[in-house]
This record gives structure tokens, sequence and C-alpha cells, in this order.
């Protein structure tokens, strides 16, 4: 049985409830944050709760809990060595419902949990990821995390359906991202090219580490959108996100990406990465 | 105190609490419907029924509630004469947090409550609504009235900012709705124009009363988009939605419509509407 964080208490699990009138249920005015547990420590906090700021200014509210304290203890509680800490924020409730937020604000609704995870020895890293590519039909302000997940829920049903592993999401004739991940690849020249982090994108955390680290590595990176056409030429395509760190694509739409094995570039960032989280 | 309907539960609206887990918290994998209640009766319900059943399945789960009993009841228990009765269904919880729906499907989580409001005697029925013009940067399936909400809260407080009681969303160079209501204008030429209900608006149920109400009045109806240079020629403007039925609008960003007062075609159809509303 976890330990859950809720409102400054800690409680059971099965015990962490909210009011039906929280405007992160009624209204989906909520953020969130996933940060990767390695070796029992939180990684990269400062970039999560960097973002984590933006997020709550983009979605219309104001929160100033200081997480680290808490999500340290959370791990501890739960003896997690390995895993995810995850954190939501929410813009609380008036007891009623109206869209515009109440004045005086409520107080947010904020909690906390872990998830026990295998990040390091995760045998996706060694298959690759199989991935189907969809529209993009998420809304516009992707620039904050917020809980308006839906459509990458219904995205990643559809690559289920399809028996592959999850979407990538295309508008505007250039893919943006995975469902919950940044997607990278190495292109025909060896240019690792990635979508920038603009509104179009969440600027991922991960995918800071991984842009330096290949920068260390002498490889080229432009940050602009690639074509799918360009991703069926790719020497590689990688995915970066905190729950999953690195993982290479082998197959997209039924087509293999290079020879249809992990690419040795995806292969030594991901290396290097866990080097880094590990030397936090 | 209101009493609130959780789960087949009747309870007090302050101990009407779910899990963190919820799926509808965590993933906005929610739906809801708004129904109005006029004489302490509950309008129009046939056709929420069957818009709550198709956000359902747009939503990638599956409930058959049978709400109409539920919501009598609710109305009842709170001794409401005039408002509205909410609904809510989530794709409930398996106590963990996983993009995919669990398998076996978790029970979905369903709640009701009411709100009493003055929905015929609304002075803004004699005042008319002031808006402003905004982009649509909503998600791609707004066929399905889903708690993915948080675009609308936001441009309801820039309509706020801005001094006006609302936005009108605007995409690919017309008019799509507004933050949570059809929008409607009489155009220059005398004609009902309306956006066609497909992906783009929610298929607003007092909008099918208002169109058959519009046709037995003789007037000519296009149910097709219109451009903002349409809107500011307009000789009306208006807007329809369960919680506040037909609406005038009589200003939009600065500029009046017509000489700024609410058109008779509006007014009569929002008589017209209410006195079927009184019918049933």
């Amino acid at each position: 049985m976890r330990t859950v964080w809720l409102n400054g208490e800690w409680c059971p699990e099965t015990e962490a409830r909210i009011s039906v009138f929280d405007r992160g249920l009624l209204f989906g005015q909520s953020v969130y944050e996933v940060a990767p547990v390695i070796d029992g420590r939180i990684a990269n906090w400062p970039h999560h709760a960097a973002r984590l700021a933006n997020s709550i200014r983009l979605a219309g509210f104001a929160d100033d809990t200081d997480w680290l304290p808490v999500l340290k203890e959370l791990v501890a509680r739960n003896a997690l060595a390995e895993g995810r800490a995850y954190l939501q924020v929410t813009s609380g409730s008036d007891g009623d419902r109206d869209f515009p937020l109440p004045d005086p604000r409520p107080v947010p609704t904020r909690f906390a949990f872990t998830q026990a995870a295998q990040l390091l020895d995760n045998p996706k890293a060694e298959a690759g990821l199989r991935i189907v590519l969809r529209p993009d039909g998420r809304w516009l302000l992707r620039a904050a995390k917020t809980t308006q997940l839906l459509y990458a829920v219904l995205m990643k049903e559809e690559a289920r359906a399809a028996g592959v592993d999850d979407s990538w999401l295309v508008e505007d004739g250039v893919v943006t991202e995975a469902t919950s991940q940044n997607a990278h690849i190495i292109d025909a020249r060896g240019v690792l090219v990635s979508h920038p982090v603009d509104h179009g994108v969440l600027p991922g955390v991960t995918r800071i580490s991984v842009l330096a680290i290949a920068r260390d590595m002498g490889l080229s990176i432009e940050e602009r959108p690639f074509t799918p056409v360009e991703l069926f030429a790719a020497r590689e395509a990688f995915v970066s996100a905190a729950g999953t760190l690195v993982l290479p694509v082998v197959e997209v739409d039924g087509r293999m990406i290079a020879d249809g094995r992990p690419g040795p570039l995806a292969r030594a960032i991901r290396e290097r990465y866990i080097a880094m989280l590990r030397a936090q």
C-alpha cells in the first residue's frame, strides 16, 4: 500500500480523495509533472520545477508549493528505488461549478504519488518501439503540461488496436511529438533533428539532456520540425521522456526505420543519459 | 447544503469525493451534460441522453447508467425549481496511473449535482452580451462534451479581463462557437446562419430547438460557418445553451451589432423556446 501526499497530509493510497467540485475534475484546470527516480533519488528536479511553474502560469492560476522536500519524503516513505514521482496541482474548488476562477481564488489542490518502474532495464531499449502516425488533434497550449490528455489516451488506444507501442502525431505535414514523449530522428545526413519546443510541443526535461549529450558526442543538431518523409528515410528514430528515458523506434506505419534495429546513436545517448542520472 | 449523487449514493455536497487516481482527474477521460430545470422539471432529456452516449463513445469508454430517475430524484431532494442538473461520467480508476484504459475496464465514476439559477428572468436577455473574438485553440474532438475545458476557462478569463461577457472563437477565418454556447447570426440578408454540428463544434441541444423554432417562424436557415466580417455586418447575433437558453449579443470587439440593442428575432426565439420548455 503506497502512501500518497495530499494537500499537506500523508494518507494511504486508497484514502486519497478530492471533492467532485474540484476544478481539475470539472474543467481540466490542472497541471502535472513526472520526475524519474533512480537509486532512490529524484533526478532533474530543477528542470521539472521550472516547467511546473510555467505550466501553472499558462493554466491561469497560482501555486508556490515547495515540492522537493515533499517528493523526497514521499520517495523515502514508499521506499522507492527506481520509478517515477508524480505530482499534480489543480486550481482547487469553491464548492460549486462556474468556468471563471472564483474570487477570492480557491486554495489549489495538490497531490503526489510514486510508481515503481524499471527505467534502466527496459526491454523496449533492446526491442525498439513500433509506432503509427496519427493526426495531432490536441489543443493549442501544448507547452503547458496539463491533464488535458484525452487525445493522448485515445491515440495510445489506437496504437494498441494497431498492435504497436505508440502513435506519433502529425500536424501541418510535420511530426510534432509522440503521445507523451518528444520525438527525434537522426536524419539521412546523420543530423539529429528535433521539433523546437515552441507552443507545438512540450518542452521535455529529458530532451534538454538528450540534446546536450548529442552535442557532447559531436553530433550536428537541428531544432526544427521533420516530415514523415524524412522520418521514413532516417538512419534512426527515438523518443525521450522522464518515464521511459530514451527509447529507439524501429518501425513506423509498418515500415522499418533503417534496418529495423535500434540505432547505435540512440543507444549511446540512452547509455550516457543513464550514466548522467546515476551521477547526479 | 445540496445533496450530491455519487456512484449510486446520496451524500452531502461537502462529502462527495473521488480518488486522486480517477482517470477523469489524471487524463480528462470524462464527459458531462448540463440539462435545464424549469418549474422543477428536467427539460430536453432525450437529446441530452443521446449526446451523452455519443460523448462517452468518442471518449473511449462505456457506461449505461439510467440517468433520468437519478436526476429526477436529485432535483426533488434539492427542491430545485429552476436552474441546472449537471452530471459527469469518467472512465474510473484501477488505483494507479497509466494512459491506456486498464483491462478489465474499471467501473466508471458517476456523479450529479444541481445548481439553482434564474434561467427565465436573466438580465442579460435585456442587456445583451458583449463579446470579443479569440483564436479557437481547442482540441479536435469537439463533438464530444468532455471536461477538457481549460481553453474555454482561459478564454472566459480573457473576456473578463477585457471587461466583456464572453469570447467567441475563430478558426480558419470562421467563427466556430462561443466558449460554452453555440453561436448564431441573423445575417445582412435576414438569414439565420449557424455553424454545422460537425467535429468543429458541440452539437447543442438548445440549438436543435432554436433551429426548429426559427423554421417555424418562417426564417431561412443556412447551416454553415460564418466569418467575422459577416458577424460585424449582421442584423442580429445570439448564443444558445442549456445553461442560459438563448441570449442576444450586442457588441463584438467593441463594435455594435446593428444598433447595439438585442435583436427582435433573437428575443422572439428566446420567448418561444421558454414557452416550449414550460409546455414540456
